[in-house]
């Protein structure tokens, strides 16, 4: 416990990251001022909104080169002079990707929250089904997209830690629900495990017949994690007055050009087209997270992960949210 | 009275009208059966979305081949089998473009309505204010964009029928009202005699920061009648939480590629872009109307027609609505 190792930003990406647009460093570990606790980062999460934090403002402001890369994660505290911290509580927050951050009463972006201890919870679910995801899943589902019994659901990105939630929670509500993803052991996932009526794999060349023979009734709802091609083809099969929550693009993160989408059709079948961010609903957190947990208690909600051992992995891990090599929530093990 | 001139559709244009996708013909006039009524067409609503229903199915199917061209208008019953007109009644409905037309009890999507006599109103105004453009105004405001004081509205083709009884509902209510139009008659016309606090030609060359300029506090609701390029320039500067009321997309009726609009920035704002047709909001005519009508009297609602005489001109006349020929309502005088 000599020195911090760390991810820094080196060079923004152009597409996917290449080897050493993020480079390990070593700092020495801070000394603590008062109001801060020092705590040891055990799981990093990894999220597609990351590439967007290397390359440009949006939400939150860019990365700055030579900064430590910005990342939600899972630590443990090891020593304290802040008050609503002790050694040994549990807590998630913009970690940062390194072995140990500082958390710190005067940083307001970078509040962190401590976990209560859930029997029956993973300290890792904090991160997917009760972190960013669930919350993502679960506000994108019940503010944005409503959904009513007997409605279709297509999520993209099905098999991911966002879209699998939002799949299920359609399901708690009585949609069918169509899930894309990429490959067969998705597909299966998400039908056999978690209940989905049925699964596209976007990779078979007839894909798109797939989809509508899955959706003969047409769609109602999008909840839209892909953009390009896939978010067309969707889409295209709305019904009216249907609704799409915008919830990301994964195909645009590592594509220079703009996301782009024929909108005649959103005034043709009068669609309700909505963006939405997390991070507008974290002062409900508490109540998402509730209900989550419940549905998850009474198997309503079933997770997965994907466990990438070794800080130094996370760039590669990051890669494997655009390259679809994981299934369910992807997170580092630091 | 022997014969009915009748402007038929020949073939589908393509980008503009031209001569002869529109044929002039003439035909017998129909004898009446029980339950139909005769009427004579006075004036024809020149409608952008005219140009869609030569193209293709939309939201009602393309004009078939060889059938007289749909169209809206303004008709006097001349002789009635129909138990709910009198001969004198004035009517609105869809007349097709020709000099008669038949009103058939049997034919439910051509329903007409019969206008009351409100001393302080013309004929045409029915077509107008109080016709579609002023209830596509209306709900496209008070239901999808829903303005709130202080706001800032930005309408494009903010000088025809729809865009300035839009902007004119923004300024009712308290809104900052910027209008996008072409050229310095429509922007004196919407600023000086509309009372929208600013209005941009889009036809000069510094028309991006002159729309920056007038919108110091970003854009929180974009009534959009154009597309393409104007809604791009319209969508970068919006606000958080804004709304996107589409209307319609002008720029895109006479081109063959799809409207396409980058949805980036509808997550990093979390933006509502909502689509919206005049038909779905039929049966609250009378809601509208009377707001309308009583905004109108008192002076909040002004209106302006750009009036064309021959239905022989129709083809032309509705070339204007894409050249920028006209200033508020367009209509032809049969």
């Amino acid at each position: 416990m000599s020195s911090n190792r760390q991810l820094r930003l080196h060079a923004r990406p152009k597409g996917l990251l290449a080897p050493g647009d993020l480079q390990l460093a070593e700092a020495p570990l801070p000394s603590l001022a008062d109001g801060q606790a020092l705590a040891r980062v055990k799981y990093l999460s990894m999220d597609p909104t990351m590439r967007v934090w290397m390359a440009r403002d949006s939400y939150l402001p860019a990365v700055a080169i030579g900064e430590v890369m910005r990342g939600f994660g899972f630590a443990e505290v090891l020593e304290s002079r802040h008050k609503d911290f002790k050694k040994g509580d549990k807590v998630v927050g913009l970690t940062g990707l390194q072995d140990y951050c500082v958390i710190d009463a005067a940083d307001k972006r970078g509040s962190f929250q401590k976990i209560p201890p859930v029997p029956f919870l993973s300290d890792t679910a904090f991160l997917g089904v009760l972190g960013v995801n669930g919350i993502t899943a679960y506000f994108g589902m019940m503010e944005i997209a409503k959904p009513q019994k007997g409605e279709t659901l297509v999520v993209s990105a099905a098999a991911g830690a966002t879209g699998s939630i939002a799949g299920q929670i359609g399901k708690i509500h009585g949609c069918r629900v169509v899930g894309i993803a990429g490959g067969p052991e998705k597909c299966k996932w998400i039908t056999e495990d978690l209940g989905f009526d049925a699964a596209i794999d976007y990779k078979s060349p007839d894909w798109k017949e797939q989809l509508a023979a899955a959706t003969p009734k047409g769609i109602d709802i999008n909840f839209e994690n892909v953009g390009g091609e896939i978010m067309h083809a969707v889409v295209s099969r709305m019904n009216l007055f249907g609704r799409v929550a915008l919830c990301g693009f994964i195909s645009g993160y590592v594509k220079e050009e703009p996301e782009l989408v024929s909108l005649g059709i959103v005034i043709v079948k009068r669609l309700r087209v909505q963006g939405f961010l997390v991070i507008d609903y974290m002062n409900r957190y508490m109540e998402a997270a509730t209900q989550l947990g419940k549905w998850k208690m009474f198997g309503k909600l079933k997770d997965r992960e994907t466990i990438v051992e070794g800080l130094e992995k996370a760039p590669d891990a990051i890669n494997m949210l655009f390259t679809g090599g994981n299934i369910g929530k992807l997170i580092v093990k630091v």
